[in-house]
């Protein structure tokens, strides 16, 4: 097994008017996010959601392509005119939009000759030298090419794809991470919390979250680090305080 | 009354790790975007998720505030560490980072002079000209510099502020939807479709999306324009196409 030592880091492209108007509440970025990491030991750095235009679509593959190890888009893969991913991503690669042979055969095999039709055939057509990603849901592929992963946009479908996904991967270092659910305000602790994140900031990063929960107001106390070890320290620094602020622990 | 008649775009930009790595299902996009267009008649056109990291706050602030007439930041404005959104824009917009009077005194009031401590008064400190966006729920205000509107992290708060932003956002024109939902699939329609969006591409936006609803999968037609009339020729043409492919409707 090789080691895992690398950062690799992602940005999540969403491409869809239908998430930037309100009208559908994402929920892949969360999903991606979390598979990434702790399947993969990849960090999603930066996430962008904007409209089905071509233009703005190529601007933004060349920038996060350049700027993170992968880009992931979700979102236009499908047979309506509204469906642009793979023809931008064509353009933004300078590469040839057209039929992919393998893609074509899963398609015409899953829908049959007969209903075949125009639509269907589309979602064939990917940019020149992609590799396909398998979609054992709907059949209808997704696709890499350089470090773009392009899956659709329903949830389910992207679900039931990302282990497909996995063999294209460079595996980084996953990013541990422990919760403590605190009976207070972020006020009461936010002082000396500063400074134990000051002590550990080379190897841990500490967030703090209001929560509200049976009537209660709380803080979340969340300590991440790709070092277990660091975590652990990290924490018995936190309990330290708790301790001496008196502060009720919630478990869960 | 002034006649509404310029189309205003605003950016979104979400700050804070917890949504980044997926720890938190955002909720707030979906909000402010369906806000700013049902009461303000502001398009949302693009969405960043960034994280806490005060270089990556002020490049974005600075690239989004350019390209857009508002953009609209979430997170970090709270009184602990990771909380630099407000020192971030500072920077971003070349001011002061200080006390703002007005606030201090609101959360001296809130809290009692004994409980106002280091944490709290954190929250009081914002960019130099900052005006205030009062907070109905926890007192700690957001504020608006320029054309950039900060807003706090947790929805419950955030819904309870937008309405105090309103005052000072120029309004534009709403963009009206209407929906069509038909038992059948994208790729039976997405011919002709694509046809009638051809047809009406100057003032309006056609989008498909599937969807699985009592065990049945169907098409969600959106309809997008400001103007309702171009809505109404573009929905007869979809009608025509809907009885002619004899596609069953799902009333709503």
């Amino acid at each position: 097994m090789k080691k895992k030592i690398k950062k690799i880091y992602a940005a999540i492209l969403i491409i869809g008017n239908e998430i930037l108007s309100g009208r559908t509440q994402d929920k892949n970025i969360a999903f991606i996010s979390n598979w990434l990491n702790s399947k993969c030991g990849i960090t999603v750095n930066e996430v962008r959601i904007i409209p089905d235009i071509e233009k703005i679509i190529v601007e933004n593959i060349l920038i996060l392509s350049k700027k993170f190890n992968y880009v992931f888009t979700t979102g236009g893969i499908g047979p309506t005119h509204d469906d642009i991913t793979a023809q931008s991503i064509a353009k933004a690669f300078k590469v040839k939009y057209e039929y992919h042979n393998e893609a074509y055969t899963i398609l015409e095999n899953y829908y049959g000759k007969n209903k075949f039709n125009e639509g269907r055939k589309k979602m064939a057509k990917m940019p020149r030298g992609a590799k396909l990603i398998y979609n054992p849901s709907s059949a209808a592929p997704g696709f890499i090419i350089k470090n773009a992963i392009c899956l659709p946009g329903v949830p389910s479908i992207l679900n039931s794809m990302v282990e497909n996904c996995k063999r294209y991967l460079i595996k980084g270092l996953k990013v541990h991470s422990k919760t403590l659910n605190l009976y207070t305000v972020e006020s009461n602790i936010s002082k000396e919390l500063g400074l134990i994140q000051k002590k550990f900031k080379k190897f841990v990063d500490i967030g703090s979250y209001p929560f509200f929960r049976l009537g209660k107001i709380g803080v979340a106390i969340v300590i991440r680090s790709s070092s277990i070890i660091q975590i652990k320290m990290a924490k018995k620094a936190i309990n330290k305080l708790v301790k001496l602020k008196k502060i009720r622990k919630l478990k869960i």
